[in-house]
């Protein structure tokens, strides 16, 4: 009986993981010129972690965490999101103690929320990602939002639209909280429960409710950017003059809520502007937090970053036809002639390959005719050929693949050889 | 109050990340040279898959497994090992069916294991493993020990032992598990629960019990090596002629017994002979499996692999001071003398960084002698120095910082010629 893969998760295949390598190494390359280094963390978290990191009114916290007990009871979660993870160590091991700061991080790997599986949304999904922890600078915003679409760029994406919005620090927030609260207040028996318990735990998130979005309420509540004080206000224009200054085009939009919790001032999405995707499809979010580090344990520092799904990048694309042929042909394919040959063939392929050729030859017990279709198959830059007449004298022939053209080589030279012409190419 | 990280679990720290991308793109290079590709399979899986892919008598599935409910009520496991979730990957997706077969594939990534957390093992693990799938040619077998054996010495590690053995086909398994069965039956009372209970399930098993390994019993105990038909005999003595053929030594151990189920033919173990790592470690292991496949759904072929754990490997070449300095220093930092040159930094930053140098500045308002602190810790090559005069004349000023010379230019040639100046050292 078959097993199948467990519901919204998928595997990638040898044909796929070659694209997954390509836009990984765009993702090493563009943090190493930010100079952001890589942080790994635990698939699992205690379950706490993410209450009190993302928050107990997210849906993520309530309705999408993979939770279970191990076998000594304690509730571990599997991560739905990395900032959480990152700050709970930079806390741990003390990072903010570190000589160089702010700390610049940056995280790839897989995420988990239990959601239903649609094109793009996966319960599985990999994220890259970085925290800039330590300075409330507004240019480390600026950084942060520039290296995302850089990243895009690099990838060959162009297409993207960038909003922006300022949540404000905490008073700005809370004069904001007031301004919700007596906004939907008098109505509240109109919208979902969901939102009923919001109004108390935090207003701002009915703003982001999907079941109530066509509510007339929404429309006239009132705006954040009219209640940011003027250290918000100030940073905010800050941002926005640096965006400029890196002709980074971008639109406002003040209904941009986060979902997570500690978010002020600075947040931001990037939407791929792409017909077929339907009206907008958010790529990536980010923005800065704070508040989170201290509810940890940490110091009363803030923080910034962005995460950014993987599948949607490479499905957008995909969909391009943006990614690179990244298949890696091989550069000699072993023929061999006879048991004798076949047999001689496993310490030729290990001489190629220390030299740093890629090489194979036939497992299967395969005719030359049919050797040379797998030669062919797999993009074969040479073949070598080795029968009996060539064992004896050790000799082997060598054929371009490209031209056909064959000479005859002494077995010692193949490597050398090889790698010489391929110079000459 | 602080959350800690979960027990048996570990977090890369950016000091360490480096090492790991090390070993990681050698594993990959190993990978590309011996023509074997990525795949990735999710971090859990139905827990049946491991019930019948790894063995109901394994300690792995009896004792080891983080296996919970999802929110429909579905048993998921996380992976303990890769083996069984590439099996079902390559049945599910009909891999079989490719034109290019043996199929050979590598894998990297976290595995879990519920046990007692010591030096070297974690309850959260990284693996790089390959399996070949499709062919029962013992070159095949050679090649993926040469392969685990040039992983090793490409990053430096020698002084290992490759420990071989033969657990014959499934005919020379079936009469080697009679005469198991036959000398322990008599004294299975003075063996411990779990080997009374393998005694039925799986003889073999007793052999690798950690209670009972002092028993007489177990030192008489019938060789498998005495029960191979000739079948077996023969490709156990093809696999050991192709590995001197290849120089690589090794030796038998005919107590070898994996903790797998399905392992038949050969089965070998990688270990590190190195004093203060206590007698022997081992690092690596590996085997071919037959009927796994077909047990999971797919056609009656066999396949061979090994996997291999990265903390180990981390931890020998850390023991042996065996890692090259893997730190990337920086090309560039951008020192800036007032407020409007540190807010012109961010586009200049950006510019370079487009260049593909790897760039940063001060997000902390530090003084001038504060930043070359920080570009010193950074092991930055040049500073580009900018204030107000620099910024009025479109000028820079660059420090060569391990001569300490400095020079004018115009600012727009200053990603091109610190371009130079690297090409020219």
């Amino acid at each position: 009986m078959n097993i199948n893969i467990p519901r919204g998760t998928q595997d990638v295949l040898p044909d796929q993981s070659a694209q997954w390598q390509y836009v990984t190494e765009i993702a090493k390359e563009i943090s190493r010129k930010y100079n952001y280094k890589e942080i790994r963390t635990p698939i699992f978290e205690a379950t706490e972690l993410f209450q009190r990191g993302v928050g107990d009114s997210t849906d993520i916290v309530q309705k999408e965490m993979y939770t279970f007990q191990d076998r000594s009871g304690r509730l571990i979660t599997l991560r739905p999101e990395g900032t959480a993870p990152v700050v709970r160590s930079y806390v741990e091991n003390k990072l903010h103690g570190a000589p160089q700061q702010p700390l610049k991080l940056y995280y790839f790997g897989p995420m988990f929320r239990y959601e239903r599986p649609e094109s793009g949304r996966m319960r599985e999904f990999y994220q890259f990602g970085v925290e800039a922890i330590g300075s409330d600078d507004p240019a480390i915003d600026a950084e942060v939002i520039a290296m995302a679409m850089d990243f895009y760029q690099a990838c060959g994406l162009d297409n993207l639209k960038l909003v922006i919005n300022s949540l404000g620090d905490q008073e700005s927030r809370a004069s904001h909280k007031h301004a919700l609260i007596e906004h939907f207040s008098p109505r509240i028996d109109e919208f979902c429960e969901d939102c009923q318990a919001r109004l108390a735990q935090n207003p701002l998130r009915i703003l982001d409710c999907k079941v109530d979005r066509e509510h007339p309420l929404q429309e006239t509540a009132p705006s954040i950017l009219d209640y940011l004080n003027e250290d918000s206000k100030l940073y905010f224009e800050t941002v926005q003059r640096l965006l400029r200054d890196m002709d980074i085009p971008f639109v406002i939009d003040d209904n941009l809520v986060r979902g997570l919790d500690y978010y002020t001032n600075t947040s931001f999405e990037i939407m791929l502007e792409e017909p077929e995707f339907g009206a907008t499809t958010t790529l990536a979010g980010g923005g800065r937090y704070e508040g989170l580090i201290e509810e940890l344990g940490g110091p009363s520092v803030s923080g910034i970053g962005f995460a950014l799904s993987i599948e949607r990048l490479l499905m957008a694309l995909n969909a391009r036809d943006a990614l690179p042929n990244v298949e890696n042909a091989l550069d000699v394919y072993l023929v061999t002639v006879g048991d004798v040959a076949a047999e001689k063939g496993a310490g030729i392929l290990r001489e190629l390959r220390h030299e740093g050729l890629s090489a194979d030859k036939d497992y299967l017990g395969k005719k030359v005719k049919a050797q040379f279709k797998a030669a062919n198959r797999l993009q074969a830059a040479y073949t070598a050929i080795i029968g009996e007449e060539e064992l004896a004298a050790a000799m082997v022939k060598l054929r371009d693949m490209s031209t056909g053209e064959e000479e005859n080589i002494p077995m010692k030279r193949l490597a050398g050889h090889i790698k010489q012409l391929q110079k000459m190419q």
